[in-house]
């Protein structure tokens, strides 16, 4: 499998722990998302969104978008499971996921806080918004899982829950959010930078890396 | 089952029609988004993020964010399937909803559009945001689907795709963006809206509409 991503990308971030976790080999294609990478002809043959991650599986089949790529890895690539057995469960699973990745991360992405800059705001705000998404959707978060035993979110192992909540506290961090504030939230992220298949895909053990 | 919702939440229409198409019966609980009523502390102790669609199930259980909400109901209650059984089908109609609830609909709602008139942004500005919003996602969606068989989205019966591109294009509507250049979108919304599950879920026939 190939996987078009860039260090810094949450999103990508999510797939290569899902990867690590599921012991299956993929090639690492950067774009640098800075430098407008994701918007050549190439590259939007084959992702037309011109978003990373885009997974080319080993069939030359090309999938998109983040949650939809991990729970095709999850489908076909069954072990470890990365979503629980029962479909309640599964489906608070989904919500903590999307609450971060719909809810939190498109409205401090790249390209909405390069709008924001477009529109004339000073970098101070635009980095005051980033922060106040992050805040929120962190806040949320610390909430859904506060009755739900740890370590990491939903018990004692890692679910897609904690693919999206690692990479996002990293997020909230660089934009200065105080994330001591969420203790439940910490508690998950130590437990899953505990095990190689988050470390080894940490942004800063990335190639691409800067 | 009780639906925590507002008529013209796109995530809370959503839910509406994929229970309109398992033929559900749900009370209905209206919210007023634009006075504030999903913060209420009530409303808080139900979703503590302070968002709708929240859905109540039969045994009291609370379940959140709109594609998780959707999958719990299509894996408790399977016919008719809202997912195709292949995985890669299943990714493209994951991620063609997705590209919509989480690239698209969060960067033009409600709470987004307060927080830069907050910025100081004027009306025309902050209409031309939701605008360009919609007018990306919706173009990639075009392109994420030219290939597929049609009526709908995904084939000759509606999927979660179409249960996402029916409130979304309502919306790049209702900021006046030009929807005739999505052609093979706007024929899966005539074969949906075709269908009584999507017409009874449309905003301007429930209860709360104004």
């Amino acid at each position: 499998m190939k996987l078009h991503g860039y260090f810094r990308s949450s999103a990508s971030y999510r797939v290569r722990i899902a990867l690590n976790l599921k012991g299956l080999p993929a090639e690492h294609l950067p774009h640098h998302l800075r430098k407008g990478e994701q918007c050549t002809p190439a590259f939007l043959a084959i992702n037309p969104q011109g978003l990373v991650p885009a997974l080319e599986s080993d069939t030359g089949a090309v999938l998109t978008q983040s949650l939809a790529i991990i729970e095709w890895l999850d489908e076909t690539h069954p072990e470890p499971p990365l979503l629980p057995d029962d479909p309640l469960q599964r489906a608070k699973v989904r919500a903590f996921a999307q609450a971060l990745a719909c809810d939190t991360h498109p409205v401090q992405n790249l390209k909405v806080l390069a709008r924001l800059r477009e529109l004339g705001l000073p970098e101070d705000k635009v980095t005051a918004w980033a922060g106040w998404a992050n805040r929120e959707g962190l806040a949320a978060c610390e909430k859904l899982i506060a009755h739900e035993p740890g370590p990491f979110c939903f018990g004692d192992a890692p679910t897609l829950a904690d693919l999206c909540l690692v990479p996002q506290l990293g997020n909230a961090r660089r934009f200065g959010v105080d994330v001591s504030a969420f203790p439940r939230l910490l508690q998950a992220e130590t437990a899953a930078k505990a095990m190689k298949a988050f470390a080894d895909a940490a942004p800063d053990r990335q190639p691409d890396a800067e």
